[in-house]
């Protein structure tokens, strides 16, 4: 391509400080160096992580940045001893790496790959620890590894999983984040088995794929929990079964549930962020066996808490990053789902702006019926 | 035999009131229900837990009461129905159940058996729901559904474990709590891996039972943490490999293991009681996979709690009671182990006194040295 080792500039929003609307700018975005990837982004979805940062509520957030974890694009060029993609693959970036010999990698425990870790977590690339995006010479951190609300961007190579070109990119770049994450939730955290009971709080994208994860793991009863009651509708089609809004009880929306269930359910999912609902989801667990996994991300500093009892009498508590899927390997596995129509995707986008749009696109996230908003970089 | 049918009027330690020293008194035990054992118990030791409830820690424990729940001895009579036992069986009294035929029996992922908990839990018997105990009229409250400090109790058949008639009751009257309940843990609750690193929160008959469970299930290394210094020479002999003493250190003592451990211990076992150290425990696990288990139990209101980004990036927080251990079914099989020599019973054994001498043995439990003290009911 002409703009192979050159230099590109294009656009990108801009979150030049928490809290305050992020500005398109005219970016350049470095070539990519030695293990690095730069992607066109071509669509690129809204997910709460991106709000969290964006509103100042991650301590570790550094700025200015480019945020955005939820996409997908077309390679345009590779760094040196860059094997796995070349220009031209279609791919999804991937926050959470998958580099297949690092300690994590390697256990067969876990997908939380520790290679680039030390710099994604700090804004910057690993080689030469440096950000490749600047405005007017002026460096612009990277988020998550991902940095999507842009038209270019640069990720390590582990980061990226190529996908079948069939796959429409508008709708798969959901396979970024939220979607696997709930499914991957019911899948490989708690391996919910058929006629298991399931609870899950909070209907959003997240809650709606465990919701979907469950039915398809052939639970037999899922009670879906959410303030806002407009949300069971549309979570009919995802397989919820049964739905309670807390605001509708004045018991404990936990003894509710246990009433409901004689002594609990089988798992209980959080899929909102927060703390004293994560404690009523471990709790409306059946004793004996209930298993409760954590998906919602807290704001900082937050703790969860509970009887140690709880635990004694045989509750689980868990959580999960991604589902607990490892990206470069099964991302493109779910692509493959979705195109033999295996996995809904396309149900959870509710908007289509662009790139420009993008700070009307965070106002949507508050507003009811709204679960992922997919943005076209075409502006 | 000739007290069948009988009243049995024997010696037994008395609970009158929370932490006022017990009483030997002559009591009357009942002859047993349909459904119920009458046990001559012959050695039964001492456990936190006795000493829990007699210092009125436990907001549900009633007085006055017999205590005790670790104990061996052989069964006198039975009442109606009673199939699996029968007078002159040797016997263990198992204050988990084990009916076969509840929800939570045949679920086959717990050992906390319902049938007789509404019972076992306030005290009294499930035929008539009355106590089968009483000094000259009065009736005394049974505890934990076995109610050992006697010597006669009278138990719910599914609470019997019928054992070898080889064993010698004054070793295996351990296998009633505290031994299976360390065994349990690393065995059926954590399944601790051969190559693993282990870190063991106290050092008592609990926490060593733990170490020689991890041993024998191929820990790679043993870390053992105990403010007692003293703990560390006989924890060698139990498997352990590394002793930290909390007191030697400035920083927390999860930052000590996560720093020597290369990130952290794949399994940690707290075998304390204390919420603070319960997130020690969970805390000093490896990022991705680390699991803990609380054993301990904690002074009653106190909560854990941790910040809920440790369970999303992949820690496991559990519990176990008497180890997920079968009691009916599974003590049986621990005695044969200790008759083949394959599991350590003697070696927890400090002390030896009579039944008479019995607050001294709750004295005992304070003092450094002692692990089990057993009592002989021959006073
Ligand atoms: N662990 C991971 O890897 C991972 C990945 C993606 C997202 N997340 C997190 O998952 C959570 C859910 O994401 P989402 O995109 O589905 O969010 P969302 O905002 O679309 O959905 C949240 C839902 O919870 C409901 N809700 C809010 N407060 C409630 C309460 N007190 N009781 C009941 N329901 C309540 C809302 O009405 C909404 O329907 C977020 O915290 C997000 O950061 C985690
Ligand atoms: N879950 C169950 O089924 C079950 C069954 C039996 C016992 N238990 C509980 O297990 C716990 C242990 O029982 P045990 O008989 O071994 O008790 P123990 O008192 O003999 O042992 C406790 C050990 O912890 C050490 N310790 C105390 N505070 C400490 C601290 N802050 N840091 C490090 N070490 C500390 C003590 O020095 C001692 O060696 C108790 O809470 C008991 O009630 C639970
Ligand atoms: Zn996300
Ligand atoms: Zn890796
Ligand atoms: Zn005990
Ligand atoms: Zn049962």
């Amino acid at each position: 391509m002409a703009t192979q080792g050159q230099v590109i500039t294009c656009k990108a929003a801009v979150a030049w400080e928490p809290n305050k609307p992020l500005v398109i700018e005219d970016v350049q975005v470095d070539p990519p160096q030695a293990g690095e990837v730069r992607i066109k982004i071509l669509y690129t979805a809204l997910c709460h992580t991106d709000a969290y940062t964006w509103g100042g509520k991650d301590p570790e957030g550094l700025f200015p940045c480019i945020l955005g974890h939820e996409a997908a694009g077309i390679v345009e060029s590779v760094g040196e001893s860059v094997t796995e993609v070349q220009p031209g693959d279609h791919v999804i970036p991937c926050y959470q790496a998958e580099c297949r010999e690092c300690k994590f990698c390697k256990s067969g425990k876990t997908n939380l790959c520790g290679k680039v870790r030390a710099a994604t977590g700090v804004g910057i690339m690993m080689n030469d620890r440096k950000s490749r995006f600047s405005v007017n010479g002026k460096p612009i951190y990277h988020f998550m590894g991902t940095s999507t609300f842009s038209q270019y961007t640069v990720v390590h190579d582990v980061s990226v999983a190529k996908i079948d070109p069939k796959a429409p990119l508008e709708k798969v770049c959901l396979l970024g984040c939220g979607v696997p994450t709930g499914l991957g939730a019911v899948w490989n955290t708690a391996k919910v088995e058929a006629g298991s009971i399931v609870a899950i709080f909070g209907l959003g994208t997240v809650g709606l794929a465990v919701a979907e994860g469950a039915k398809s793991a052939g639970a037999s009863r899922i009670i879906g929990i959410d303030i806002d009651s407009n949300k069971f509708d549309i979570a009919k089609n995802f397989g919820v079964t049964e739905f309670i809004n807390p605001k509708d009880h004045d018991k404990p929306i936990q003894q509710v549930i246990v009433d409901l269930t004689d002594g609990g359910v089988d798992y209980s999912f959080e899929c909102i962020g927060n703390v004293s609902i994560m404690r009523s989801a471990l709790e409306c667990c059946h004793k004996g066996w209930g298993t409760s996994v954590i998906v919602g991300v807290a704001a900082s500093g937050q703790e969860i808490s509970t009887r140690p009892f709880q635990l004694v009498t045989g509750r689980v508590w868990k959580g999960t990053a991604f589902g607990g899927f490892k990206s470069r390997s099964q991302v493109p596995w779910l692509v493959d789902k979705y195109l033999k129509k295996e996995i809904k995707v396309d149900e959870y986008i509710t908007h289509n702006l662009n790139l420009g749009e993008i700070n009307k696109a965070f106002d949507l996230m508050h507003e009811r019926g709204c679960l992922r908003c997919v943005l076209s970089t075409d502006i």
